[in-house]
């Protein structure tokens, strides 16, 4: 890293799969910000990919090394050879820090480069930067969470639809949300990998794979999953890594939470991971699992702290206007005096405003009668006109009541 | 940052409050995790309170300032000084940054030393981190969320109850959720600080607080909570920072939520902010938003990072046995072949196996007969040796289905 700031930093990249191009296009639309950010501009010296490329000319020719080849080997192989020769490591490979942690992250303190690798677990969740940096002095005492969103899907449509085991796989190979062979994913061994790097890194210690102990979710059921939600119980594919008298307990398994448990809400591909600590009591963090763009913005985010070195100062970029008037939906009550034709002298008003309705409930009679409505996004001008002309008609018992609300569906 | 590694760090104190408190008992009781993560001693080398210490004396006599003593007077002028000494700064002041961080962003980077706020906003949920390092390149289109826990607190315990603002309030002083002048909490207007920071990091735009329009939760009627749960809506105070075209919109407004909604299940005094871009989705961060000891923790994690400068290398710190044997809950699915009696059997097997139920179901009949039960936590050898005697019992049609329950109640 002695280049001159004039100078690009020169980026080997090793794998062009689905998050190696994700990479390369993300690299190229951001450059304007990795500028700004780092002072740096960064530019691909080098593919290796199974038809070309020559690692070591690679290395040679790069500052910082991106791994996304995947795999132990060769990618382990690579990854020491750019660490001792001082250069930086970034990497999306899970398999390798659950393997090979010790002998990395050993090599990297003997080269004193940074090795980073905040899409090997749970996606685009920060879950590593938090636990290593925010969190790194926390007293933890338990990470756990959902961390392998193909069983995630799987499980939330079981639930939805009542269908098998089979059946939701089928489907979810067909949307691209489990691979050809799921064996990795259903079995938990996916999610063990990754609670091996959590723990590792949560309570300090070493927990290689082998410790790890799983349960998938192939047997499950479609009437568990259909009595268990009688009882308020939805199901989730948990890994679990906790502090115990005496040591760690690291393991994945399908698991029940009632409703008001934090993860309960996590549908389809979704991860979320929690931290508990006494200081913190605990933090929730959930967002895509996967998919190659968000998984190769995790990537480009380490490279830029690997570059930052030193945490970022703010700075401003871009001198934006403030903008005043945007357009929400919002929840109407109206307390009428008189309820015969009410609704729709206010229906006619709304229309008028070109305020659309979305649902609307009538409530009570004569001088107890509300209408409660839900209306759908407009301008929020628009909605102030409409709430004076409703106001100017002169049947209402009290000023209207009106509140936003989130309309959007979320996954 | 120039002593040797022998030598301790000295932390020069601003405010002794219950922050301040709380930073200085939990920077002894971690000094050990503190000094693996760092390779360094940290001692506090002056205290400056209304009662006690001098400025100019605590500043020279430290390597790094923590400011906790709220308000933007004498607080901006303390840490401009420290900045343009060339000394790092840690704070948890809000309305500093949101007033001031133009000027104090200009003299930390004049300087070239780090300034860290991480619990300035959402207290230990590390969305500053996230934002300014994880996301710091990312194109990012809006942050939003919860990030007032009185406001929260207060709106839970309406729909909880179905009590007035007012009664709530007073409640919510009583528990010490809120304070004995409210104002700033209940108007929006401490959220609309945290959103002008939140706001200026994601989009590399200044923003001031006066650009920041809010609205409170003052007037909110406990019928309008209770009319839009029936129509599938839970309300919350929100901040919204979203980039519009042609700028930014920068806003504070109670809002409803469908119960889908990852906001939604927010409870009580917690915190939670989501963070929106095309590469990254989403992404949403939950945790605690107030408390002395969360607070302390976030400033204790800001000091370690400017500390450790570089980001840190995993290193093992204690080599912890990993256990195999744990206690859990189990929901029990047993499909019986003959109805009369079997429950009292079963019962019977887990009283002696000291496996207590905490529900069960009795579904179907005859050979259609199923017991569903969830079972309370025990070992989980246990577990297995009273499945074992059940199976013996000689009156389960199927093998029994048995899957883990997490039992546990979350704020």
């Amino acid at each position: 890293m002695s280049e001159e700031p004039s100078k690009a930093v020169r980026i080997g990249l090793l794998g062009r799969g689905t998050v190696g191009g994700a990479f390369a296009d993300l690299l190229a639309e951001r450059s304007g910000a990795v500028e700004a950010a780092t002072g740096r501009r960064l530019e691909i010296s080098g593919v290796l990919t199974r038809a070309e490329g020559d690692f070591d000319s690679i290395l040679a020719g790069s500052d910082v090394l991106v791994e996304l080849i995947g795999g132990t080997e060769p990618a382990r192989e690579y990854v020491l050879a750019a660490l001792r020769a001082g250069k930086p490591v970034v990497t999306a490979n899970k398999q390798l820090l659950a393997q090979h942690g010790e002998e990395l992250f050993e090599a990297a303190r003997e080269a004193g480069v940074q090795l980073r690798f905040e899409a090997a677990v749970a996606g685009v969740i920060p879950i590593v930067r938090a636990i290593q940096e925010s969190f790194g002095v926390t007293g933890i005492t338990k990470v756990f969470g959902i961390v392998n969103g193909t069983t995630n899907f799987i499980l939330t449509e079981m639930a939805a639809s009542g269908a098998s085991f089979e059946e939701v796989l089928a489907r979810a190979q067909d949307l691209g949300y489990a691979e050809a062979d799921p064996s990795d994913d259903v079995s938990g061994a996916d999610a063990a990998a990754k609670m091996a790097i959590l723990a590792r890194l949560a309570f300090h210690t070493p927990v290689t794979l082998e410790e790890v102990s799983y349960e998938g979710i192939e047997r499950i059921e479609p009437d568990d999953i259909a009595y268990a939600r009688e009882l308020g119980l939805s199901l989730k594919l948990l890994g679990v890594a906790e502090r115990r008298e005496g040591g760690v307990s690291v393991r994945v398994f399908p698991c029940f939470l009632y409703a008001g448990h934090p993860l309960a809400p996590v549908q389809g591909p979704f991860n979320a991971v929690m931290v508990e600590a006494p200081e913190i009591t605990e933090v929730t963090m959930s967002g895509p699992g996967a998919g190659g763009l968000q998984t190769a913005s995790a990537v480009l985010g380490d490279v830029v702290s690997v570059l930052n070195g030193d945490a970022p100062v703010h700075e401003t970029r871009e001198e934006l206007p403030v903008i005043a008037d945007v357009a929400s939906s919002f929840y109407l009550h109206l307390e009428v005096s008189d309820r015969p034709g009410v609704l729709a002298r206010v229906a006619q008003v709304l229309g008028d405003k070109e305020v659309s309705v979305k649902s609307v409930v009538q409530r009570g009679s004569g001088e107890e009668a509300s209408l409660v409505m839900v209306l759908h996004e407009c301008l929020e001008s628009r909605f102030a006109e409409a709430i004076d002309a409703i106001d100017a008609l002169d049947v209402l018992r009290a000023p209207p009541r009106a509140i936003r609300v989130i309309e959007e569906e979320f996954v």
